[in-house]
């Protein structure tokens, strides 16, 4: 006996991003495909979650043969409510993306693409985020398909670690020029921001958030080195944020006499 | 010559919080205070940020002794434009809270409390997020303040190590009845979501997010255990989100020919 995997498809850029479906076409055929994504755009909302808000689902025929739905939440709230209200067995993987601009190095904190694969991972389900190096709303992901497929293959073959989310970062090349893959960690490095400063027609300031990446770290066995010498990162996510290395020298600490 | 310490004082409950007051009364005489704080509750926020959302700042005379504005964006928000934007120097301490609620465990993902935090420690300054185990609205602070004021006098003395927060969580019980601290790892854990189904006054159906935390994790030095048995909770967060134990096993993954 045997059952068709159970696919669970998310991502953050919301139900009608190309990379989405583009995502839905790389894992076409290999299960049973569920698609929960956010009714609009989520970007850098990271791991949120709706509280004390209430959140709809809608039936999407967005991508066809999916069962499809849209959700006013969260890209978390997505995963929250795919294994909590619409599928009734938890699902064999969960591939979120494919995001439109790279979630590499700090990116993974920012990024609701990622956060769905590590909510995924925090359920218990392995799961995998995946990004492309191209903002644009029409970014090509003819190139990332094939390797999406590939990676997702993979991994149900050997089974992603307990707790443990994948990263895939994908340069923006054209697939004769993709080198391979390479496994990674997550490169040093922080965004510096810039607020632009605004007035308002009524007269009262308010700022953009911009910004650029500094990288912070020489290693070549990063995601950022991966993407900047045409591999794809695969780096794997871990779920327990303990700075384990750490505890000893907090254990030295002598803290006063409250 | 010396000049006073500038310490950042955000939050996710909120401006108004009465925790965040508590914290600021925790760390009054340290140094020069700058609060930057949500004009609204962020609690599950995580690590969003407002991307292609302007953000507004005002002054706020809401806590007396510090300079102090009020955000419209996301608790990483706040850290964000109080350093980019209205502190001319990098605070040498950021604290985050005290939360209405406890982090512990697997909530440190969710917590915006937290994330404030850890982008602190992102961007390079000594950050430390502090929660109470009481939900409510006027939870009472008064044993945790000595003991938050005791942890931050420990970390400027001893320093916490780079790329690294500390989550402090505290058990809510009077001051003569916590044991001591406890320097702690992240307990395995999730929660369960029970979704509440309800139908509006339109006939259509939306969700609440429910749920209880389930603790999968036996060790005594997590910090579930440590708030369970009395002691507040010290927790290194770690920055780098790489699982570097799975790399090797990575490596032997055979990714077909794309």
């Amino acid at each position: 006996m045997s059952r068709p995997l159970e696919i669970l498809i998310c991502n953050d850029d919301g139900i009608s991003a190309l990379g989405l479906r583009s995502l839905v076409e790389a894992v076409r055929g290999l299960g049973r495909l569920t698609v929960v994504a956010p009714d609009s755009p989520q970007s850098g909302m990271g791991h949120a979650i709706s509280v004390g808000k209430p959140l709809r689902l809608d039936p999407s025929d967005l991508h066809p043969g999916t069962r499809c739905w849209s959700c006013t939440g969260t890209p978390v709230d997505c995963v929250k409510l795919a294994t909590g209200v619409l599928l009734d067995q938890k699902p064999d993987l969960l591939v979120s993306g494919i995001n439109h601009g790279l979630n590499a190095s700090i990116s993974v904190f920012y990024s609701g693409t990622m956060s769905a694969a590590v909510e995924g991972a925090i359920e218990g389900i392995p799961s995998i985020g995946f990004s492309l190096d191209d903002f644009s709303a029409n970014a090509d992901f003819s190139a990332a398909i094939p390797y999406v497929r590939s990676i997702v293959i993979a991994a149900l073959e050997n089974g992603i670690p307990h707790q443990t989310a994948l990263n895939v970062n994908i340069p923006r090349l054209p697939a004769d020029q993709i080198k391979g893959i390479k496994i990674t960690r997550q490169a040093g490095g922080r965004f510096q921001e810039e607020f632009e400063k605004r007035v308002d027609p009524y007269g009262r300031d308010y700022y953009w958030l911009t910004g650029h990446f500094a990288l912070d770290d020489a290693g070549e066995d990063t995601d950022i080195w991966a993407l900047r010498n045409g591999y794809l990162s695969v780096c794997p996510v871990e779920i327990d944020a303990t700075a384990h290395h750490h505890t000893s020298f907090l254990n030295r600490w002598d803290f006063r006499q409250v």
